[in-house]
C-alpha cells in the first residue's frame, strides 16, 4: 500500500525539467572535490514537522488532515506512521531522519508506559532502517512541550522535573544509540526564562551544567560514539534562552569544563533570531572546533518568531557550504531541514515539492562553492590580506614575542604605519556572483 | 571668568521644586544601606559627548556652536576647554570624569607630537583634578576615528596598525595611572568585521587576544592597579563587532585565559543593539562576576543604530541598581553617561537640563531598589522556588552526587514528578510596581 | 456556587495596601476632571483570553486546567462558562467585556447550528448582562481561525469563503446590537499574505474593500449605532497583513472612500510589531479623527511575535492617557485588555492579580496625566513653539495663501531666518519625570 | 586630462569574463520584450554618494581622499568636480545622473549667493550634458544639512525656515527644469519628530501638505512637466519620519488631496527600515499607480540604519523587476543607486566596481525576469486561483450587486464552501529558483 501513489518509486534526477517532481540539481553519487553529494550534505528528514506538522498555528487549527492518520494518538497509529515516514525519505532519496522521542511513540500515563512505548517503536525503526537503509542523524528528547516543563527541564526551579529530564533522556539516549544514530541532540527550549523577577540565573545554569555533565558521562557508560549537540536558540518560547546563539553556547560549555563533551547543531533560523547571519554562526563555530550539525531552514529577518520554513535560496546555501567545505564536512552531523510546508500547502504532495526544491537549492550551492573553491581567487584574496603578519613586526605579535614597549619603538621610529589597502568589499560581492 | 554663568556655584537638593536646575532626588551625601548616594552611583561626565560634541549627524551639521570654542583643534583651545569641563562637573557636583586620548588633546602629525600634546594636557588635568577633587573614572584611547583604523586596530590585516595601537594604547595607560584613573577601558570600534568575505576571523581573534594578553601585561609593569574592562558593543560603525555582547565577550576572554585580567563595562544601548534587556546583561555579568562598569545611556528599541540619549526612565533604574546593590556596587567601576543632547538641544544650559535629570531618575532608582530590598519579598519568592533544590534528590543534583541511571529509578518509583507551582509573573511585576 | 471562592465579592480599593487582591489606585467612582476612573477607563474583560487561555504556545501543550471545564466544547460548557465569567468580572468590578463569536459559543458542524448554538448563549449573556449591570465593549466574529479561513476571509481567493464570512459577521453584528454592545470590531488575522507569489494584491483589497462597505450598510440597516472599528496590526499569523498600521489602516479606508465608517481599534502590542512607540500610533489616530478603542497590553520589543502580556508601566499609561483626554475620551470606545496571563501563571488567583495591576497601572497613569494637564507646562511649551505660524509669513502659510514666489522673495530681503530655540527635549522628559 | 586612466573609455561588454572591469551581463541596447536594457533600467549615478561622498561615519573621519579634489568647497572645486563626474558617468555607460542642489554647487553665506553659485554649475552641468548625452533623471533639494534645518524644513516650528525651504525648492526646480530633469524629488529627511513632547503633529502634517501644494503649483508654473515624486523613509535621522512607508505616503496625499500630483520613490533600504520587503512596497505603489522611481540599494535587515550599500542579489533584482515590468516600465522614472562604497574601499577604482557589479545584477535579473514572465507559469497560476470571482457568487461580490443577507442565504443553503485549494508556495518558490 502506498501513501503517495502519485510520486514514483524514486525522484529521479532531471536537470532542466520543469517537472516538480525531479531533481535539477541533486545528483546523489556526483562528485564534488572526490566526495559524493550524498556525503557532503547528509541530508535527514524530520519526523516532526514532515510526519506530525498540522498546520496549526496560535490563530488557527490544524489544516493539515493526513489521509493515514487514525486521528488518535494511539501505539498503533504510531506504527502506522513509521510506514508512511519510510515511504516517504525512500521515494525523495534521502539518506537520514531525525526525531524526538514523543515524535515517534505516544506519551504514556506513566514514565514506564513512556518508555514501553518507544522500546515498540523503536524496534519497528530498526526494522525499517534495516530494510530501506535509511539511517539516524540524531536523537533528542521532547523536554518542552509537556506541562511539567513549563519552568523548564535541568533548569526547573522543581528538582523533580529535573529528575524526570533526566530519565528521558537516558532513554532516548538509549533508543538513538540501539537505532546506531550519528548524533545525540539537546535543544533547551525552556531552559532560560520569561521574567528575571523570579529566576535565580547562576543556579538555573549551575544546574544545566550538572544535566550536561551527566549526559557526556551517560555516554560513556553505554559506550556511544555519536557526537553530543547542543542547538543555540535565543528566545521563543521564552523571553531569554541560555543557549542564546552560538557564542553564548560556547561560553556555557568552556565555563562548565564541558567545551569538549559537546558541539552545536546550529540553524538557520535560529540565527536569524539572535540577530546574526548564518554564516556568521557558522563561522564562529568552525573557528572553536564546535560546528557539529545544521538545521538548514529559512532565515526571515522581517519575522521575530520561528517560522522554519524551507529554504530556496542558492546564494545563502553557497555561503553556507563555503564555511562547510572548508572545515572538511559536517559527518558525523549532517543537515536537518527542521522545516515545514506552510500551513496553506496542506496537501501530502507538498511535501515533495519542499524537499524536493531544498535539496536541489543546496545540491546547486554546492557546486557553486567548489566552483569559487577551485578557483581560489577569493581565499587567495584573504590570505594575501594578512601577509604582513608573515613576518617581522606581525609574526612577533603572532608568536606573542613582543610587547607594548617594543611596539611603541618600533612605531615612534617609524612615524607612520605602512598605508592600508583597500578592503574591495564589492569587488569581491561581485566577484561570488560570477559564480551564482 | 564663568561659561555657564546662569547656573549656579552648585546645583542644590530641593526636592519637590519646579525648578529644572536643582536636583529633586539626588542628595549626594544621603545615605542608603548605609552608603552615600554618591558612592552607590559613582556618577561619570564623558568628555567626549559632553564637551566634544557637535550636534553633527550622518545627515546634518554641527548645531552647538559653543561659545568657549575658537573654531580650532590648536592645544591651546584643547587647554581651554579643560577649564570648562571642570567648571560644568564642579558645578554638577559629579564626582568621576572619563575621556579618550584624542577628546582632550588633539592629534599630532606624529605619534611622538600625539603624545606630547597628551602630556601637557594631562597635566592640567591633574591640576584641575587636585584643586576641584574631582576623580578620573577611567580613560580610554580611541582606536577608531582616524583613517589608519578603517580596517580594525588590533585585529586590522596591517601588522603596522596593531603597533601602532599598541603604542598608543601604551600612552593612554600612562596617562590614565598619571591621573589616578580607577579603571582604564577598551572599546573595539573597528574589531570586527563588514563582510566575511575579506576577514580571516580565526586569525584577527588571535591576534585581539595578543594584544588583550599585552594590555594586562603592560598595566601590570607600571603598577596600575585599577580595573581594565572590555566594552561589549554587537555592531555599529560595522557590520558585526567581536565584542558583541556580554556572553561573547566572556567567551572570548575565556577561551583565550583572558578572564582574571579583564571586567566588562556594559551599556545599555548596546544591550538593545544585541537583542538583550540591559537587566540581562547585568546580571550575566554579575553571576560570572564580571560587572565592572556601567554606561547608563538609554535602550531606544526602535532605532537600530546608538542613539546615546540620556535615560530619564525610573523603572529600567530601578531594575539596574538591584542588580548593581545585590554585588555590593561598582567600586572601582562607576557609571558613565556615554550619552548626549539631543541635536536640537544645541544650548550650553541643555547639558545641565540631561545631566541633572538623569542623575535624579537614578538618585530615585536607588531609593525605590532599597526599600525592594529591604522588604524582602522579592528575593524571598525567589530563594523559596529553589527550595526543592536544599534537600533530597536537589541536594544531591546540585552536589554533582548523582547520576541518570539513579535519577531513573527515583522517577520511576515515585511515577511523576511533585506539582509545579505558579510562576506569578504578574504578582511580583505588580509588587514592583506598588515601590515605584 | 463560587469559583472564586477565596476573592470577596468586590476588589477594594484600599491604597498602600500590600495585598496583591485591592486597588491601591483604581477607585471606580474617583473624579478627575469631572469625570469617574471608571467612565475615563472603560476596562473591558476579553472572554478569548481570560476564560478560553489556555496556556498552550507554539512549543507545549494547556497548562491551565481550569476546574470549572468539562474538557468538553459542548453548548452546556459554554453556558457554564457564562457564569465563571460573570462572576469573575462583578468580583474585579469591571464594567465592561469583549468576545469573538467562538469564544463564547462552540462552532457546529453547519453554519445554521452555530448561529443556534450562538443564540443560545447570547439569551443567557442578555440575562448575565441585565443582573451584573456589566455591559458589553464590543463583539466581533473569529475569522481566523477555523481552516476554511487559511487564505483569508474577505481576502480569500475562495469566494464561498467570502459569502461564508460575510454570513458570519452578520449573525456577529445581530449578536452584538442584541446585547447593546457599543462597538463591532474586525480583525483581519489572514487578511493578507504569506507569500506575494501566489497573490493579487490589488484584487484582495478590492474584495476587502467590499466586504467593509456590506458591514456598515448592514450596521446601518439593522439600526446598530455602536462605532465600526478595524485593528491595525502588521504580521503574524501571516508575513504580513493589510491591516498593517494606523496611517496604513487609514490609507485603505480613504482609498475605498470607507474613512466616515470606521474608527481603529489600536493594540500597544500591534503597535510595536510594526515600528511604532504605542503614543504614535493614537497621536495619528487622533490626528485623523480616527482614534476608537484600544486594546492595551504591552509592548515588548525584544520579541517579534504578540505576546498580549499584561501591561504595568506607569510611564506608558500616563503617555497613553494624555492623547486619550486630549481628545476628551474613547466612548463609545474602550480598553479592552487583549492580554493573557503568563503559561506559567497557570493559577485561577493569578488571573485576579494580572487584571487588578493592570487597573491600577491605568488609574495611576490617569492621575499622572490628570497632574500633567493641570499644570500645563508641557501643553503650553508646545504652543508657543509654533508661535511663528500665528501671524505674519506663518499666518500666510498655514491660510494657503501665498506662495514659492513671496515665499523667496521674503527670504531674498531678509536674507537669513530668525534663529531656532532649543528643542529641549531632556528638559521636557525631565518635567514629565517630576508627575511619576 | 583623465581622472580614472586605467578606465577604457567605456565599459565593455564580455560575457564570462573574469575581469572586473566589463559587464558580463548589461549590454545597453540589448532588447527584452522589445525595449532595451538601458531603457527598462534607465540607471543613474547619484552625485552625492560617488562624487561627494568621503568615507566618514559617526565614529570615524573620512577615508576617501580624492586626487582631484583640493580639500575647499569653492566654486572652482565644484566645476572641476563636474569634469570628474561626466567622465565617470561615460566611461560606465550610464544614461542618467541625479543630484542635490548643495552637491553640486557650494552653500553661500546668503540665499541669494547659493542660488548664484547653483545657476554657474548648472551651465556647466547644461554644457556636459550635451556633450556626453547624459541626461538627469532628477533633481533635489538638500533640507536636511543645515543647521537652520534642525526641527525640519516645511514642518519646522519656525515660519522663516519654512519660507527659506520654500525658496531653496523653488531655486532647484528651476534648476532641473533647466537641465531638462525628468523627475523631481522630495525627501523629507527631518519632516517628523525626535519627540512627541515638543510636537504637534497635526499642525505639522497641515504645513507639510501647503509645502507640497505649494511644490505642485510651481511645477504648474513653469511649465515643468517632469514627475513629482517624494520619497518615503521611516527614521533616521529622527525616531518617527512622517514620510514612513509607501502606505504611509499615500495616505498622507490622499488625505490632502495630493495624490494626482505626487508620484513614489522608493528605496530598498527604506523599505527594509520600515519592516517591508521591497518587493511589498512596489506592488503596494504599483497597486496604486503611484510607483515612480527606485533608489535600488540593498536592505540590510541585521541592521537598523542607512547602509546605502550596493545591491549585488540576483534574487532580489528578479523580484523587483517582475513588478516593474508588470506595469511597463518606470519612465519617466528610473533608477538611482543611492549607494555607495564601504568606507574600506577607499579607492576611485571601487567606484567602478561597485557601480559595475549592480548594473550586472539588474541586467541579470531583467533577463530572468523576462523568461519567467515568458512562460508564464507563474502569472498562470495566480490569475487561475482567484477564478471563482470571474463568476457566479464572486462576480456579484466584484461588482458590489450583493449584500450580507443575499451572502447568508447563499450560505446557509450551501452549507459549507468549497474546498479551498493548496496555496503551493513551496512549489512556486521551487519554481522562481528554477530561472535563477
Amino acid at each position: 500500500m502506498s501513501f503517495f501513489p502519485e510520486v514514483p518509486a524514486r525522484i529521479p534526477f532531471e536537470p532542466g525539467s520543469r517537472n516538480p517532481l525531479v531533481f535539477k540539481h541533486y545528483d546523489a553519487d556526483f562528485e564534488v572535490e572526490g566526495r559524493s553529494m550524498k556525503d557532503w550534505l547528509r541530508f535527514s528528514v524530520c519526523y516532526w514537522h514532515t510526519f506530525r506538522g498540522t498546520g496549526s498555528d496560535p490563530f488557527g487549527a490544524a489544516t493539515m488532515v493526513r489521509p493515514w492518520e487514525d486521528g488518535t494518538d494511539s501505539l498503533d497509529n504510531a506504527k502506522h506512521r513509521v510506514d508512511v515516514a519510510f515511504e516517504f525519505i525512500t521515494k525523495l532519496g534521502c539518506p537520514f531522519y531525525c526525531f524526538h522521542d514523543r515524535d515517534v511513540a505516544p506519551e504514556g500515563s506513566t514514565l514506564a508506559e513512556s518508555n514501553r512505548n518507544l522500546d515498540v517503536i523503536v524496534e519497528k525503526l530498526k526494522e525499517k532502517q534495516e530494510v530501506t537503509g535509511v539511517q539516524l542523524l540524531w536523537g533528542t528528547a521532547n523536554l518542552f512541550s509537556h506541562p511539567r516543563y513549563m519552568h523548564g527541564a535541568a533548569t526547573s526551579p522543581n528538582a523533580d522535573v529535573f529528575a524526570y529530564a533526566a530519565a528521558q533522556v537516558k532513554k532516548a539516549m538509549e533508543a538513538t544509540h540501539e537505532l546506531g544514530g550519528a548524533n545525540y541532540v539537546l535543544w533547551g527550549g525552556r531552559e532560560g526564562y520569561f521574567t528575571l523577577f523570579n529566576t535565580n540565573m547562576k543556579r538555573e545554569l549551575d544546574h544545566l551544567a550538572q544535566f550536561m555533565r551527566m549526559v557526556a558521562d551517560y555516554a560513556k557508560s553505554i559506550g556511544f560514539s555519536g557526537q553530543l549537540l547542543i542547538e543555540p536558540k535565543p528566545m521563543e518560547p521564552l523571553k531569554h534562552q541560555y543557549d542564546y546563539d552560538v557564542a553564548g553556547c560556547l561560553h556555557f560549555l568552556r565555563s562548565y569544563g564541558l567545551q569538549d563533551d559537546f558541539k552545536l547543531n546550529i540553524e538557520n533560523n535560529h540565527a536569524a533570531l539572535s540577530g546574526h547571519t548564518i554564516m556568521h554562526e557558522l563561522t564562529v563555530a568552525a573557528a572553536n572546533g564546535a560546528l557539529g550539525s545544521i538545521d538548514l531552514n529559512k532565515s526571515d529577518l522581517h519575522h521575530g518568531w520561528d517560522t522554519d520554513k524551507f529554504s530556496f535560496d542558492d546564494r545563502i546555501a553557497t555561503l553556507m557550504l563555503l564555511v562547510i567545505m572548508d572545515q572538511g564536512g559536517l559527518a558525523p552531523g549532517g543537515t536537518n531541514w527542521d522545516a515545514k510546508v506552510r500551513r496553506e500547502s496542506f496537501e501530502p504532495i507538498d511535501l515533495f515539492y519542499a524537499h524536493i526544491g531544498s535539496m536541489d537549492t543546496f545540491a546547486h550551492g554546492l557546486k557553486i562553492a567548489a566552483a569559487i573553491r577551485k578557483d581560489g581567487l577569493l581565499s587567495d584574496f584573504v590570505k594575501n590580506r594578512y601577509s604582513s603578519y608573515d613576518d617581522g613586526i606581525g609574526k612577533n605579535i603572532e608568536a606573542g614575542t613582543t610587547s607594548f614597549a617594543e611596539l611603541e619603538s618600533y612605531m615612534l621610529e617609524k612615524g607612520n604605519p605602512d598605508a592600508n589597502a583597500s578592503g574591495r568589499q564589492e569587488m569581491l560581492e561581485n566577484l561570488i556572483n560570477a559564480y551564482l
